[in-house]
């Protein structure tokens, strides 16, 4: 059985590659090239799989939000994630690059009994990107 | 091709194991554990797989409609799901065992064509239960 | 300029007259009579009016969520609202009366400089209650 | 990583088949059997499946946009789908079989180096339909 | 105390000005004048005003939704406005037009004690109306 | 009658006073007040009202749309709100001080038929500010 548990965070990024011209990187990002930047309300979802346990929870749901809390949005929410998050130093941080870094922040010495199946963050209403895991 | 389908049930549920004690309840359930229960409007998404006939579909909406609507709406909607629900008699109705519930009532017989291919339950908008079957 | 601020909160109730019969309270209430209860994820929304300080805002969020947390979601939140709630006792707790008691417990000895406008509570996606103050 | 785009349509339709006598279209369609037809704004979900590339993006979006704003939205959005879609004559426009036009039109010479992974229509919030490629 | 009501219907329409040019047609109405129609989920959203009586309600809700289901539902549900609906003949279906037939089919006679205090008619989510009364 | 519509734009912003303290900016504004600034997806709406005219119309579309679009999205959409927005200067970029440029720059010189009848933000989905015009 999957749980999906959601949890939102606020962040400003800039979309721009720095060895590619102007009208390169316009024409890579658009709007998302503005040179001071923009942000999102960002929707995170973390689903975890396994079996429910004899309190017929497959997680506790405390101690799942909390290591998100700690990991992931203590770090990323109302933040800028092209200076203030050091996974994402050197690279775009587009929604692709956001969502692999949080995969690999939560897997990391993963302390809960459940696995963790996907990260999902939708960057509007209109785009969502999921790794599966 | 697959086919999802949305349903809306209101009750409510306390969350307590007997055998643990009120602070190991506390820990487990938090403020689901409060003594008098408290409710949700529970999300219930019913999918099914099929090819389509040559009416263009892959299941007709109202039998299916009314197989939701006989063995899970009427047995849950606007219930207490710790004293009205058979089959949740001696379990904790967490979301989790609502969701095995509610699967395999609709399993058990089923009388339609297409195949059951998950059945997934919303508690809150931060939280959702996946069966895939 | 109004701030209209959102929160959410689970409980269950049980609506039903005791001096009224069974068949009556069954054509008043339907299926909100049901003998045991059951829940509703209601969602509360907040209108405070004024205007904006120096600091650009018409009043502190913090403060402003603070204050609907202790005097709305810790006594409301999770609960039964038959049971856990003194001003509901004595009077059915429809969404009516919910409404009432939270815009009472509100108004009294308002703290803050803004002015409380309104009070909304829905009950479910298609059912929402606006008391103007 | 997998993105998912979402789209918007509104469109008419009527469902009946020729063949199938008044009453036992009534049956198999209900209120979408009526004789001048009704609409909906359906909700189309393209998913995408590929690896970032050095900007950070499994697709350039704009490119997305275009290929689905050309072979699907300028044929199907603010269409009658009885009438007016080349695809859709001779069968019934349900939503099964808007959902495998729409897949045959994008997949027919895909020009994107990302797979086409699903796609997806919500004909209203109760109903989705979901094709895996 | 306000109630609003929230009820949804599925139409087609087709926006024209017999007396106007093609080209003005196409000015005025853009997408929504192409010949063979399209269609809208409606959200339709109704207010009625009053104090809570001794049952705690404003209004029985079962009432309410027989009064909008005879009136309007099974009148404008899964119809074309164009040809279907006796009180929109001769006018252009626009959303305006068709909330301002909502209201009068509402206020005439109405049989309830607490009064109608507005009509709201959502076209898509971007989009919606509102007829104080 | 009204027309609300509703547009999105994508801003980033910082919340800071110059003349207060850390301590005090932090007390003010929290997480909003983090040096680098965030962002948010901003839900624009705007509520217009007149009478329908012939075609059935309050206001063409397409007009008020353009009016927006030139107004407001191109100047704040995907930008800086403390660098980029000439109105911003010298004040806190709160949705407060956002909906008062919003309006001004609507207001001024007004060109449509219908009557400016309200700005709507939505910061995020829990905060939502309005101002009656």
């Amino acid at each position: 059985m999957k749980l999906t548990r959601r949890y939102r965070l606020a962040a400003s990024h800039r979309l721009d590659v720095p060895s590619l011209s102007v009208a390169e990187n316009r024409r890579l990002f658009g709007k998302c090239n503005n040179p001071h930047g923009h942000g999102h309300d960002y929707v995170l979802e973390v689903t975890v799989e396994g079996a429910p346990d004899d309190s017929g929870q497959i997680v506790n749901r405390a101690e799942l939000d909390r290591l998100v809390e700690q990991r992931i949005l203590q770090r990323l929410d109302h933040k800028n994630l092209n200076t203030d998050v050091e996974e994402l130093k050197g690279v775009v941080p587009t929604t692709e690059n956001l969502a692999m870094a949080v995969r690999d922040a939560l897997l990391k010495n993963w302390p809960l009994q459940v696995r963790l199946s996907a990260v999902r963050i939708a960057e509007t209403e209109r785009n969502r990107f999921e790794l599966a895991i």
